[in-house]
This record gives structure tokens, sequence and C-alpha cells, in this order.
């Protein structure tokens, strides 16, 4: 059982289908067909307003690209510190902006407060030997599995409003979030003050569809330009586009992501009942992040349960990984079973009982 | 009919099939999964030696990473002066180095010579003032349709060995000009010299599958780290890995190619039979280049094929376009259809009959 | 004597000994010092008008953060081929621009006609594909001794408007060609339309001085931090301000020039009289470009007289050096005295005479 | 009364008179000069090897292109989370190694322990997804006027050895750095492992002059084309060579080191002795940082003394300024005259006592 990433497995049947629907005919290449055209206006009703809408292949991409349209070679952003566009990218965004700069705020959780960011901002000398801060990355569910609140998010809005900070939304788990809030998408984003949001599709259902979705038309002008530049304008665009024709038909991508965190859910309660494991934080969209005994984690690994350590820095404070725990990560999809889920929490309750009979 | 390009259908049947079969499984993300690894298998068995494969999303990311793995920041690589990577990727290999300078050579047919290379090299001063030349990029087949032969790939590898210059070849129609040849991968590549070639898969039956293949592992070294970067590397690798699956399996992307190839020798020949009509250059691969009169020109518009005009820059020396004729571009792919290029025929036959007629 | 260039000398009296004046006193560092604000106000009375200073290093730099004003990655910036920025900065620009193009245009002389300009603009596609115009870099005087008359400028600077590119004028011998045409700084610059100008000091007297002056705001904007991040802003910024104060006071700077162009004019004078010599482009500023008789260069060498051989691809239509000839470049400067000239020249006669003997 | 950098003064007078002295002659251009090849001997003979000497304009260049030469675009490099290159430069290593990452570790003091370094290479991830650790930059003063001694740096060097770090100094203060721990250049460097040093001159002594001093012959190689890319290849290059001939003639950088570091010491010494005032860290090198209480420091400030506030950020654990407090910086040169620093201890002194006395 695989529950290692929400990469782990290829489309949802709806979205294939829609990929293979799309094949045969002849169409214009480099997104001047029908059906990328169709999809933009999709997004511009799932956002309730006029957006610029750019496909790419790979979340890293849509961060790279969002972040190089706000921020300038010399300028930096400011993301949390165990930010998916600040560790996990090679770089990537200091590649597409020519070198700017991504700064690490802590906070519990992976999520930056308002506060935070204002006291970064207002710290940071105005001088040319500094580079400015010129936006906002957060990410939305967090790498520590975690929701921002709408109130959260427009408290984030107005302090970049207040210092002209684009303001970027990485949803790699977009629908996970919105699912967990049950908000609109709009709500999430632009209604907030969010200028540019990386949305993806990959992890709930697509096989490869990634898009970003500008809600600042100045943060539009460049992008056309640097994504032919960078390598993601693909040549047979409607790839992208028929699986996310697939992604928004019917509510689809509502359901896997309403899926993926229910499987959460039941995941996520059942290890908290489970005798010396806790959760580190809330499993609030398709994560889990459960601290386990040692045994526990042997026991689940002996079973070929695929999942990965995970990093303590974001723990809340005072809050700290025992030596004989580990704090781990599971994640869920929409394809995940819940006989899936409950073998893992079999496993860990007769490894628990073993262990407290030792 | 749609002869505008050969990415203007989606993929071919086995192709399409190798994917949705690669789509349930859980595998490992990343390109860590078991079909990757096969797929890089059977390319060290295509080109009969070892050598690193990278899978990324576009022709245009394969020709940037491959040079930018050859070209330092202040380094120059030489192309043909109408090279796809001079002309029609803003500037990707720009961006990729770092900087570095696409210098274009001329040739009749998009085709450079060695000694023009020679030549080149041994004028450029060296001197830190100027950007020493590093690598060496050409198009097989041509931006004009033509294929360098085996003598001439040998004598340009033979002249980057002498400069120290990397050899690329940009194989966006790598298999159409192979099957043109009728000789190996190996043949048309490293037993010549070639260090790095751009295999294009997307053009000839795929729907997004390219593929760097590297023979100098020193160019290789960096390459894992430029493709993260450049949010080239796909988080479901099965997508390109699958597609190159299927496009290898029994011959498949040879038939896909002789059968392109043949089309574009029909298309060509009756067109060059037509009156009026003459060839730009010979229709070596799946590419023809018709000088039409006008009137032929636009007959073929109103019956509502597609096809794009085209720059007479690279024309033999004393061929020109006269002030009533055009020169365009008919690309033909694994799915032309033998009726859609009599149509044309036909088309054109009538149109030419007519205007000889008034 | 040496006429390689015009920076083998150090800096002029008058420079030297402002340099040396202001040398004691505690100043602000990073331009924060009263002799640069005041040099600041200088610029703007020479130009007469409001303009943006920037002190730099050298003319490499100059040229590259100007061109990196105007011109983004995606963006291509149109020179002469033989243009300075293009083919002696090691790519400089490339890398200030973070991978822009430059584009060469031919014309005799190194002097694009804005006929060319307009042309090159009109034919280039408008699409992703391309990386679109948007600056033009002129050298003034040009690589080949000539000097734009007013009438030029004003045409290219109509073509510069018309199409939406910044006009870059790279000054490096700004003076020479000004007191050439005896016109006003103002006269050769903004009021045809340039936007962006590289003020070069170093050649006409100075050690080390350059500055880019800039008339449209929009392109000051980045300056300020892309030279600090470029390590162009000197910390003793005296060190250069103090330097344009000797060169501007009491009309130094023009005197310098004449003086150059006076000694460049009896240099090409006297040659243009020899047997066998003659010129292959005027000596408007203080180049002089003389295409000799190997037996004049063997003796002119043979006499220590230093100088460099020269390109011969921006000859006027019809031009050529024969097989017995050599183009060579000699270059005068404020500090060439009568008596040098008058030495190559005697060299130069007396080796034609022999020839003319044998 | 100037306190507020070692910059704020021009040269010395043995510097000048260098430079004055240089000034007449005809010399090669871009440091083909004799006196460039003088000066690159003496850097030989000061750090007792043979080593790569490149010139330039500031020590922000002189640490941007040490640090590009050792961190590919997809690098990190270590150093201190104060360390100038990462907070001071406008992102100049981020321009200059297209696109490296800089990390900042904590340390009191800004220096950063062997320990630190190790521990944070071996808990970085070695994959494809996280920048790989390639340099660590060390500032020799530190930031915070420290002067790492002989066995810190050897314990660097070691781990840097472990983990194929290059190993790059900041020897903005060079001089003041080795006059106080009274070793040589050899010492403080290459034997402890030191590969690459930014060696200043300018704020001890010089008008401009710094160059790149290279032991790992590696790293030079790229060098000159990055320096001529980066303009800043000087073209007179007389300019800085000259400075660094009057400098390092008969021990004078010594000696004026020696004086700015006695200044220092005075003026550290007697402010600890000020009542109410205290020392953040030793005033090893030219740098001293008292916390003064308000009053004291508002009566230096009325008094016309020049000098900055400083960040806390770096203070040993436990320590902290208080309210009614300020961290300040006071910075001695050569020419800071002993009279000007019992100035400053006089004025402190008597807002201490009228101070104690309300």
């Amino acid at each position: 059982m695989n529950f290692a990433s929400d990469n782990i497995v290829g489309a949802s049947g709806p979205v294939l289908e829609a990929l293979v629907r799309a094949n045969d005919r002849a169409l214009p290449a480099y997104g001047g067909d029908e059906i990328t055209a169709r999809v933009e206006r999709t997004f511009a009703q799932v956002f309730e307003r006029d957006c610029a809408v750019f496909l790419v292949a790979t979340g890293t991409a849509a961060n790279a690209l969002a972040l190089a349209s706000a921020v300038p070679p010399w300028g930096r952003a400011l993301c949390h510190r165990e930010a998916h566009v600040a560790e996990d990218e090679c770089g990537a965004p200091e590649f597409y902006t020519h070198g700017g700069k991504l700064v690490g705020l802590p906070g519990a959780g992976a999520k930056i407060s308002a506060a935070s960011v204002s006291e970064y901002v207002a710290n940071l000398p105005k001088n040319v030997k500094q580079m400015p801060a010129k936006a906002l990355s957060i990410s939305q569910a967090t790498e520590c599995g975690l929701v921002y609140d709408i109130e959260e998010i427009a408290a984030l809005g107005e302090v970049c409003r207040a210092h002209e900070l684009a303001f970027h939304l990485d949803g790699a788990r977009f629908a996970n979030a919105m699912a967990s809030l049950g908000c609109t998408p709009a709500e999430m984003t632009w209604k907030q003050g969010v200028d540019i949001v990386s949305f993806g599709g990959t992890k709930n259902g697509c096989l490869m569809a990634e898009a970003i979705v500008v809600f600042d038309g100045r943060l539009a002008e460049s992008l056309a330009y640097r994504r032919k530049r960078a390598g993601q304008l693909i040549s047979k665009g409607r790839l992208i586009a028929a699986q996310f024709d697939g992604y928004f038909a019917d509510g689809h991508w509502i359901a896997n992501a309403r899926h993926a965190n229910h499987m959460a859910k039941l995941l996520a309660d059942g290890l908290a009942d489970v005798e010396g494991v806790r959760l580190a934080w809330l499993a609030q969209a398709n994560e889990v992040f459960p601290i386990l005994p040692r045994s526990v984690d042997r026991a689940l690994q002996a079973a070929g349960i695929l999942y990965h350590p995970w990093s303590d820095l974001s723990l809340p404070e005072g809050q700290r990984v025992g030596p004989d725990e580990v704090l781990v990560r599971l994640v869920t999809s929409f394809a995940t079973r819940e006989e899936e889920v409950q073998d893992v929490l079999r496993t860990a309750r007769s490894a628990a009982l073993r262990h407290a009979a030792e």
C-alpha cells in the first residue's frame, strides 16, 4: 500500500477518458486549440471572474513562473521556511526569477502569520544594498497538511496590499484545501487579495495538469513569453487542456478532493486513537502527520506500507519528537480505498498492543 | 485538411494504448518508476551503447537543456541562422544557458557545412572579450526538410573534435531523418561524433514525449539538477515513459516515420509535376516546400487546406521566389492519409490548369 | 609610439588633479557624497535637462546595464553586427539582461540605417516563439570611426518611437563624436529620441569614469538595484565623481576630444597622401583606418608603432582589401602629440617610396 | 568626526602616490600592462605560493565572482546569516551565480562554527529536489568585528574538505584580521584549506582596489571570462594595479591595518570604561560595537560623531540590548587620528557622568 504521495497513481477515470477523447482530431498546436480556449473559459467560471490562464507541465514550473512574474531578479519573496518553493524545487524560483531570493519565515504547521510578514517587511532596510520584498507565497494546503482559513488569507492579503507585495498561492493541493474549507475558489483567492495562483490538478486526479491563474493583469504580461522560453508551452496543448476538461466536468475535481480528504480524516482519527500515537498537526486536507512510536513505524514498514519521514521544524511551540518516536507523512488521494486505510490502522493498532504487552 | 505541422494530431494508437495501460498502477514519482527505467534501457538498445537519458516535456526544453549542459554562460553555440533553437524558441537556449550566445551561420537548405564551422571558429579571436565557441547544434531533419547524410555529419563531428565543440543534434524529426537515410540511430549520431541528442517523439506519434540522450558523460553531470530546476521533471514520470514504451515497441516509431516520409514524397512528387510549381528543397523527410503560383496558393487555401508560408532565406544560391509566387511548407505525419495528399494534388492541378487557361 | 587604442594612457592633468584634490576629505560612501551630487547636476546642465545618472566602472558595464534596463530576458536588441556590445564584451549584455539577444544588422562603416531597422522589425514575426525587439543600440562614434549625423540619429529615433524600441547610444567616444559634429550633447541625444546613453570618460582623459545617463525615467527605475547587484556601485564614489568633475570643468572634455580628433585628421590626411595607402572609412572622430600595402605595414611595425589589424566586414559596398594589403586601426587621444603623428607619416612615406623604387 | 565606515576617506599617501606615478606612461590596456604583472607576482610572494589573481572594482564583485566560480546555478553556499554576501550586496552572489542560493547559519559574533556547517550539510537531503551545498563563505574579520583564529579556520577547512565545499574567505578587512592575529596571509588562508579569497584593499588605504586570489586552479578557469562579462575588467588596468603596488610596498598595508586596529582598541577600551557602556563583541579588528545608553548615544550624535546603529541578531547567547540602550558600530581606519578617538571618549564620558548625576 502506497501512502508516499498523491502523485503515485495516474489519472482518475473521467480525466483519462477526456484525454483519450481529445486525441484523434486535428487541432492547432501551442495552445491555439478549442479545448484550451474552453478550459480558459472554465477557469473564469470556476473563479467567477476574468483571469489569465497559463497551462504548464509541472507545479514547480507553475510556482517558478508565477514568482518570476512578480519578483524582479533583485527582489525577494517571502514564504515559509519549509515552503516547497524554497526547499523542494532545486532552486526553480531562483532560476526563473534570474536570481531572486526566497526568504523563509518560521511558523507552526508551515503557516505564516500576517504579523510575521508585516514585521519582516517593516524591519527590512529600504536601501539599494538590500533586495526589496516583492512577493509573498503561501502553500494552501501547507507543507504540514494544514489549511489557511479565509480570515488568515484575508489578513495576509491586507499585509500584501499595505506593503505592495504580490500575493501568490501555491495550490498544488488547491482542491483539497477548498474542499476542507467548504468555500469557493474565489473566496479562497482573489476575494482575499491573492494575485496569482499555482492551480494544481496533477495530485488530485490528473496525469499532468497545472495552471497559473492570474488575477492581476500586470503579472500576466510577461508570462506568455516566459512560459515559451522555459519550454513549458506544450505543442499538443490539448494534452493538458483535455485533462482539465475532464477534471472540472460535473464537479469531478471536488469529488476527488473530498474523497481524499475523507480518507485522510479516517486515517488521522484512527491513528490518533492508537496507543502512543499522536498527530503532529491536524489532518485538514489529504495529508496525515502522525508521530509514531518506533515500534509502530517498524510494523507499518514491515507490512509494506509506503510513506516518508518528515521534518519536525514546524511543530507547534513546545512540542517535540521523542527519541523513540518518528514523525512521518501519509498522503491520501482520489485513488485511496478505505480498505487500505483500515489496513494501516489495523497494523498500527496491533503493533501498539504488542508494544504495550512487552 | 491540415498540413500545418506534425503536431496537430494527438498520439498514434499504440502510443495512446501504452499510456492508458500504464495509468492505474501505483508507481514511484519523479522518474523513479519501472517504466522509466525500462525506457532508459530501451534507449541504450536503440542507440547500441550506454547513454544517459532525460525525459522532458518539450523539444524546446530538450534543446535548451542540452545546450546548457555544453555551453557556459559566456560561451557561444554555432547553428544555422534559421535553426529552431535560434529563431523559434523565444530564447530558451539563452535562458537555460544563462546568457550564452547562438551564432547563426548561413547555408542553403538550412544545412551547415563543416567548412563554414571551421572557418568561423578559426576567425574567432581567442580573447577574453570574445565569447568562445563551445558547441555546434544541427537540426536533423533541417528546417528546410533536408537530411544531413552520414558523411556530412561525420565531417561536422570531425570539426567539433578539432575545435573542442560539443556536438548537439536537434532531433525533433529524428525518426523521419533516420528513416530517410535508412541508417541506425547510432550511425546517425555518436558514431559520427554527436555528443548529445534532442530525441523527439511528439511529432512522430506521441502526445508529449521528448528525451535528451547523452553520449558524453561529462555533459550529463548537471542535467538532473538543471531539469528539476526547470520544472521539467514530471512528477508522474510514467506519462512520458509509457509513451516511449509504446513508441519503440515493434518498430512502431520507424513505421510512423516511414509513412510520414512516404506521404511527403507523394505530395512532393505530385506537386513538382504541377505546372508552375517547383520545390524549394527536396522533400527528404516529412516536409514539403513548394514554391507555388499565387493562384494555386489561393486555390489550396480556398479548399480549406492548412499550411504555412515559409522563409526563402536558405534557398540555394541563385534561386528566388518570384513576385507572383509564394514559398510554403506542408508537413505530413503518421496520421496523414493518402486521400488527403491526393486532394491537395487534385486541387493544385486544377488551379494550375485554370490559371494556364486564363 | 602607441596608437593601439585611446585607453593606453592614464588621466589627463585636470582629471588627475581633481582626483587628488578629492582624496583626503571624509565623505559618505556609495555615492552619497557631495561630489557625486554635484556631478549629477553637471550632467543635467551638460544635457540641458533632468536626467538620472549612474556612475559605473567600465563602458561594458554601462552598456550592459543600459540594455538591461530596456530589454527583458526574452527581448532582443538591434545593433550593428560589429557593435562593441555584440562582439567585444564577452556577452555582458546577455549576462545583465539575463539572456536577451543581440541582433547584428549589416551596414557600411558600422552604421545602421533607419530603413534597415524598420525592415527588420517589420519582418519579425509577432509571436510568442520569437523574442520581440525592444531596443536599438548604436555606437557613436561607430566601430569604424564614423559619426552618425544629427539627421541619421533623428531618423533612428523616429523608427524607435514607431516600433516602441528603447534607443540606446553607446558613447564610449561620445565627446569625439560630439566634437566632430560640432553639436551639443542634447542635440546628439534626447532631442533626436535617444533614451539612454553610455557616456564614456575613460577614453577621453579619465582613468576610469563612465556614466549611464537616462532620459526615460522608466528605464532608470531598476538601475540603482541592478548597479549595486553587479558590483558596480563604487564604495568610495568620489573616485569616479571627482574625475568627471575635472573632466567637465572649463570645457576640458571638449578640448581633449578636439585635440584627439585633430590628431586623427592629420594622421588620416597624411596617410591618404601616401602612395598605395587609402582610407577604409573617413576619420570623423579619433580613429583612422588605413588600408596599407603590406610593405608599409611592415615598416610601421618595425619602427615600433603599435596599432591593430581590423575587420573589413563593414567596408562600403564594392570595396575590398587586396591580397597585398592590410586594413588597420590607429587611434589618437588627448595625449597624442603631433610629433608622433609626423613620425608615423614619415615612416609610411619612406616605406612607400622604397616600395615604389623596388 | 566620521566613524561611519572605513570607506569614508580616499587613499593613503603611498597608495595615491603610486597611482599618480603610474599615470603618464603608455601601457597596454585590459590588464596586459607591466604593473598588473608585477602586482600578480607580489600577490604570489605575499601568499607564498602560486595563485591566480583577478583585480576587480568592488568587494561585492570580488565576492560574487568568487562564489560564482565555485557554486553552480543549482548549488548553495553556506555563510553566516548576517554575512555581507547574503545581506548587503543586493543579491550580487545570486546574480553572478545565476540563481545560486545563500544559506545563512546562526552564530554569535557573526562567526560560523565547523560543527554547524557539518550538521547542516549532514542533514541536507541528497536529492535532485534540494540544491546541493557547494561552498562555504566566511567573513574575516566578521560582520561583528571578530576575527576567526587559525584553529577555527583550520576546522572549517577540514569540514569543507570532508564535504567537498569550496572554501571562500571574504577579506574585505583581510589586513585588519591578519594584523590582529599576527599571522601571515598564508597561515590565514590556504594553509588552513581556504580555496579563494576576496582580498580587499579599499577599506585599508586604497581608493578602489580589490582582488580575487585563487589557490584552487579549477576555480580560476572561468574567472577571466566571468570578470570581463561582468564589466569588471578595467580598461586602464593600472588604476587598480598601481594602488596595490603602493599598498604592498614596504609593508604599508600592514602598517595601515595595525594603526586602524590600534585606534579601535583605544576606542573600545575607553568606551568599556564608560559607566553604562559595554561592548557587544570584542574589538579584534578595526570595528567597535558598544551598547550605549541612549543618553550617551544622543550626546555623541549631538557632537557630530557619525556612526551606524547595528543588528543585535548575533549577540552572544543570553545577551540583549535593553530598552534604554542602543547597539552601534564605530569603525576606525588608517586615517583615524588618536585625537578623534579621545574626542569620542570624552563626549561619552561626560554624557555618562551627566546621566549618572541626573
